[in-house]
């Protein structure tokens, strides 16, 4: 529980909220829909992960939560260096004392935006890298005055990421416009879920065929740092040496989608809804395609079978009765989508809501 | 073009932007993601619809966009009232001025919210109104002191509305506990678009099932309204009597779904995204799915062939050659929830921008 973890809940005592009235103090009192975290679940997924991948072996992604607060926890936890993906994500970690070492892991060439990071380096001593990919972005990264990169290499997933065999290339170009280069980074997003049909052994094949061209792409580039894998490998990059840290981010609140592949994570988040329409077969909830990250397909619900979303409605079939006014609990498909449309996160233990959280992050 | 239009453009002048900087003067100059409106496209869209739907004919749908700014637009084209989706939209556009008529065509049963907006309509004299379909919903609005409501009446999309032959009976009881009875809403939201193998008269045929559903309802209501339709069938409202008032949202912006349905209105709205990244046979551009809503699939853009979306990217095989710093157009699915996901969208005129209005309706 995060009561008992290294790091005490901040503002535990009754906070105001939004409209000024005080905080709900039960699940049932909170305004609908409601982003929920149940903190117990939560802390048991960051220790899990902590005992598989500790400390600096594994830099969360920022991405999946956009929460400060969350990142706060996880440095709790051991891990003091992170991953974003926006601008945006860097400079609210630096700013919320949290910039032991950024990687932005996406490439930017905006050269405002860039700025806007190194000043926020400067200003908080954060150590800031970012990803490059070409002459372009390497260019925008050391006219804005940023100090290092890492080269993200493309290991198969048709993204971001130069080829194999022209890092060395863009390392060198990179050394050459003072930037320090402290190695690769490549992400196997293709394969954090393997494909139909694939056995355990096929997967991992598959995943060290990534990491092998990573490698490859690493001893051209140097640096100390190798940087790849997510929630759906992260166990895999144990198996194996070579990668020096993994960029999980899915697992301290998972989603429906990497709920049914067997991984030691539990489900931490749910959008609580309230029922506020019964009909004969249905029953529709105030849990809506605006409080849900809808690109992995429906979520899903103990309350019943999820017939179809709308923009503020979740049209079920109940498991059993449903009446107006009943709270109903969904796991969204894709969790850092349905963080982002939320302002904010309850933290709840049972019944009971323990704190808010901002989600502080959003946007770019 | 809007600044022929009866009400000017506000803040045309330079504002500052959210990082303190001046505004950007150029598409080029905009940060992205991005999300742009086209002013004369949007006005020609405004007026086109006027001239269907004039005045109190159409309730505009604010969950379309979000943004006060833009229903300030619809205003001065003459449509003084408003459907809303969330107490946030009708507060927000009650504190606006905008509240000479506000309908929420949605279910709520928290009393917090529906006492936030009876204070409002105190405060503003905004005019408001709810809809309700069991005891339960007029109960929780006449408790809140909220003076009147619609019927919401099933007209065979299964979400909210009571039953045909349930309304006579709401509808006393409604007024047995205060509540003015203004009339029935209904939507026919299963058939904003024709189904496939559906011929123009079939999905007319449809249509006006649904409505003889709700001109049922409405002789055992009573009441001047019957609120109804959207932007996928408020040609046909106007083919036959009986709805007093069209809901449509979509129009104002359009998105790739109604597109593709051969309706008067021009895409107005896109999604600017910035090349950062060219592979041999695909380039990738910043606009995510945390910049678009997905539940309509993916976007279409004329840059060339979407491949898929991840957090903040977008891959595509380019229509031509793509270099790094390129901008591309993106024309959402579904305009709703991309709404939703951005905190501003800029005015712009060719390459000109000319303003920016704040998406500030967004969450509940």
């Amino acid at each position: 529980m995060l009561k008992r973890g290294p790091v005490p809940l901040a503002n535990v005592a009754v906070m105001p909220s939004t409209d000024g009235s005080a905080r709900p103090r039960h699940l049932g009192d909170l305004p609908t829909p409601a982003l929920v975290i149940d903190v117990d679940v939560l802390d048991a997924n960051l220790r899990t992960m902590a005992a598989v991948h500790p400390g600096a072996a594994l830099r969360p992604h920022v991405k999946a939560h956009k929460c400060t607060s969350l990142a706060r926890q996880q440095a709790a936890h051991g891990h003091t260096s992170f991953t974003c993906a926006t601008p945006r994500e860097v400079i609210g970690m630096a700013r919320a004392g949290l910039g032991a070492d950024l990687l932005l892991a996406n490439e930017v060439v905006d050269p405002r935006r860039l700025a806007a990071m190194a000043t926020a380096a400067r200003e908080t001593g954060a150590v800031i890298t970012v990803a490059v990919d070409s002459a372009e972005t390497i260019a925008a990264a050391a006219d804005a005055g940023l100090s290092s990169v890492l080269l993200d290499v493309d290991v198969g997933l048709p993204r971001c990421g130069c080829a194999v065999d022209d890092a060395g290339r863009l390392a060198d170009l990179a050394r050459a416009r003072g930037l320090e280069v402290r190695g690769v980074m490549g992400y196997e997003g293709h394969l954090m879920v393997p494909a139909d049909g694939d056995d355990p052994d096929g997967h991992r094949r598959r995943v060290d065929e990534a990491i092998d061209r990573l490698l490859v792409a690493h001893a051209a580039v140097g640096g100390d740092v190798v940087s790849s894998g997510g929630t759906g490998t992260h166990h895999l990059h144990r198996l194996r040496p070579g990668v020096t840290e993994v960029q999980a981010g899915s697992y301290a609140l998972m989603d429906s989608h990497y709920g049914t592949h067997g991984h030691p994570f539990g489900q931490a988040c749910h959008v609580i809804g309230t029922v506020i329409s019964v009909g004969r077969r249905h029953a529709v909830a105030d849990v809506g395609l605006k409080a849900m990250g809808m690109d992995h397909g429906n979520p899903t619900t103990s309350a019943g079978a999820v017939w179809f979303l709308s923009d503020e409605h979740l049209t079920f079939a109940p498991a059993s009765t449903a009446a107006v006014g009943d709270r109903i609990g969904v796991v969204p498909a894709h969790i850092d989508p349905t963080m982002a449309m939320h302002e904010d996160a309850w933290l709840v233990r049972g019944d009971e809501v323990i704190d808010r959280w901002p989600i502080d992050l959003r946007g770019w």
